[in-house]
């Protein structure tokens, strides 16, 4: 009845509907990830993958993707009827963007749902993980996820954050919430925490076994340009300081638009003792420099897979930045030069890096642990074991760190 | 500032990051549909479009889309470096789904953001229509829009329906709202009447002008199989009786699952002079299907271009129903057979169409308009006039609608 269902206005106007009807195998199963009905993106028992794709012309083919897809790109072989196939090697559990390369060119699968990466909708595949529940919608109470629009003075623009409320939140109209902000990655955007992240059936899961506080998560979107401002060009080799103004603007959004929006419009406990900041890579980075500098907003901190950024003024590419650098009495504007009185004021900073991650992020997170360790300054360190710079990593961060927070 | 932090990620793993930087001409603008930043799609003053790729490998590229963009598809023509553009004719105003024809695979532009479409992510492109601010997010209250699950024992899948809120309904919690439950078409989902339709916008405004009742409005998944079930086969020419048995699992979702869920979830009034179904193409089918024979649930009914079904059990393709055997006496099991007790009882029955639309759903819903307007029947009858089978033509109609309901 869905196929029938979605081609009904095509057949209404007189369109025929192309639908695969390519089967990858009886042992596999289509991802969760495919639009409803696909049968490809298919995943097999030992978790490779075969993928297809209908191209009776096309020259070559090819799939390509996130790390923990394993080393592409994967030649497709064109079979029978221009119908493209390849099955990849066994993939690490989790989600991972995907694309093919048509002919040269990168496109999504039209199998595919697609989620905001890269800067564009890209492909994405869910390969389950045995064992592992803590992110499935499991029959427990469910918050909602809303869409909040408020008008920003920095920007000028409306703004959409996406607000995760608790199973209870309307019907306990006297309680008031904690408040989690929560950021994605560069190149996503506010619907990666719930749409790539499962944060909301993390926290329902959290919350169902007596785990985490019953918390309100708050998502925006990680880009702002001040009003009149122009955006800054892309550049392979970009500097902290070439990043620092949209940082800053965005901090802007963050305590001067966002905050007094959520405060005024849900039930929240509008302290720092109630408030804290988490973001994952660049928004790692975001809450380090956001948080650290307004330690009187927030009172939990916690950077996922976010490079350590040694000097902000820096006119040095990031990825050059050396560990080494990272000088405790002096980082982000000396916030750890007091490790005492850093500890008795901060109630969690938390730091956390995938094991399969690139050094460029392991050794800067690890050397800066060690550092601060080092000088006495608290906080958890989470490794996520055998995940790269990816989604898997993220949520096994926030299922570790939920938990630790508002108590 | 935008441009650089999307790429953050693949600058630090060390990944050059590929650019539009082609220029659509001086008096063009970005779509707002485009991913932010993208300068094409590019609309100019008369409406044409700009669409641009870069492909240089590939042997021809087209542009092709939903009617309002014009009689395509539009080839578009190799430049230096592989960038192939097209400029297309004047656009009818409103918002079409289009798509690039890349050496024969219909394929997702990856400037443009995505909307459920056709079964799966079609790209859009959003033209703006003079004067109408009507959709437009204008400094006014906002409502939120919430994704609500729940568990479906028709089905026996967990669901995701979506609900407006009106402004204030987080800040009047003794306060009782009215509900419509709004269906979008065939191949769309229940992202459709927010992403593309702009639904809570146009509520948004109405509501702020006085102009409709605060109401929640109920966007659900629009298709439905029993546990057990297996789908019924896409045929281009298929009947009413193929749709049937998935129409009537929807019609058990409404009423036995979700309006229960949103009955207990929301301050709703819950009974039927309070309650409202509605919907576009397949789900107008689905309107007069569920709520004619649900009139104990709903007091308005409305079907925005939604074919007209003379006999539900007929075994002749859809597209061939002619509307001379229509009969007002025993269409919808009869429910026009007493004009009079159908006029005390429905509110509202709302039927509309665009002027644009193919014979097809003109002829069909012009002829029972007047074969029920013959026989006594009391209903509004709304043309938008230039829209063909596409949003614009649905956003007028919900204009229209909403200020009717509830009254």
């Amino acid at each position: 009845m869905k196929h029938f269902a979605w081609s009904l206005a095509l057949v209404l106007l007189g369109f025929g509907a192309s639908v695969h009807t390519a089967e990858a195998g009886d042992d596999s199963a289509p991802a969760a990830s495919n639009v409803p009905g696909a049968p490809t993106p298919a995943i097999h028992p030992d978790r490779s993958i075969t993928f297809t794709l209908e191209a009776p012309d096309a020259r070559s083919v090819n799939v390509a993707g996130g790390d923990g897809l394993g080393k592409g790109p994967f030649p497709m072989t064109k079979g029978v009827e221009g119908h493209w196939s390849v099955t990849t090697p066994p993939a690490v559990p989790g989600f991972h963007y995907y694309w093919f390369v048509l002919d040269g060119v990168s496109v999504s699968d039209p199998s595919s749902k697609s989620y905001f990466g890269y800067g564009k909708e890209t492909s994405g595949i869910e390969v389950p993980e045995p064992g592992a529940d803590y992110y499935a919608i499991n029959p427990v109470p469910h918050g909602e996820v809303r869409a909040r629009w408020y008008l920003s003075k920095t920007t000028g623009e409306w703004r959409r954050a996406l607000v995760y409320t608790p199973p209870g939140y309307d019907g306990n109209p006297k309680t008031r919430y904690p408040v989690l902000y929560l950021q994605h990655g560069s190149g996503e955007d506010e619907t990666g925490w719930t749409r790539q992240g499962r944060a909301q059936f993390i926290l329902d899961n959290l919350i169902a076994a007596g785990k985490a506080q019953p918390m309100i998560v708050v998502m925006d979107r990680g880009y702002a340009a001040r009003v009149g401002m122009s955006e800054a060009k892309i550049a392979p080799g970009s500097s902290p300081a070439d990043i620092k103004p949209g940082f800053m603007a965005f901090e802007d959004v963050i305590i001067h638009d966002l905050i007094p929006t959520i405060d005024a419009s849900y039930r929240t406990v509008p302290d720092r003792e109630h408030r804290a900041m988490a973001g994952l890579s660049m928004g790692g980075m975001q809450t380090l420099f956001i948080g650290l500098h307004h330690l009187d907003m927030f009172a939990y901190v916690a950077s996922l897979s976010g490079p350590i950024v040694a000097d902000p003024d820096s006119k040095q590419p990031l990825a050059s930045t050396s560990p080494a650098l990272f000088d405790t009495h002096t980082a982000y504007e000396g916030a750890f030069s007091d490790p005492g009185a850093f500890n008795s004021r901060v109630k969690l900073l938390w730091l956390g890096v995938g094991t399969a991650e690139p050094e460029l992020f392991r050794a800067g997170i690890g050397g800066a642990v060690q550092a601060l360790r080092a000088a006495g300054v608290r906080l958890v360190y989470f490794e996520s074991h055998g995940t790269a710079h990816e989604w898997q990593t993220w949520r096994r961060d926030l299922n570790d760190l939920a938990p630790r927070l508002f108590r």
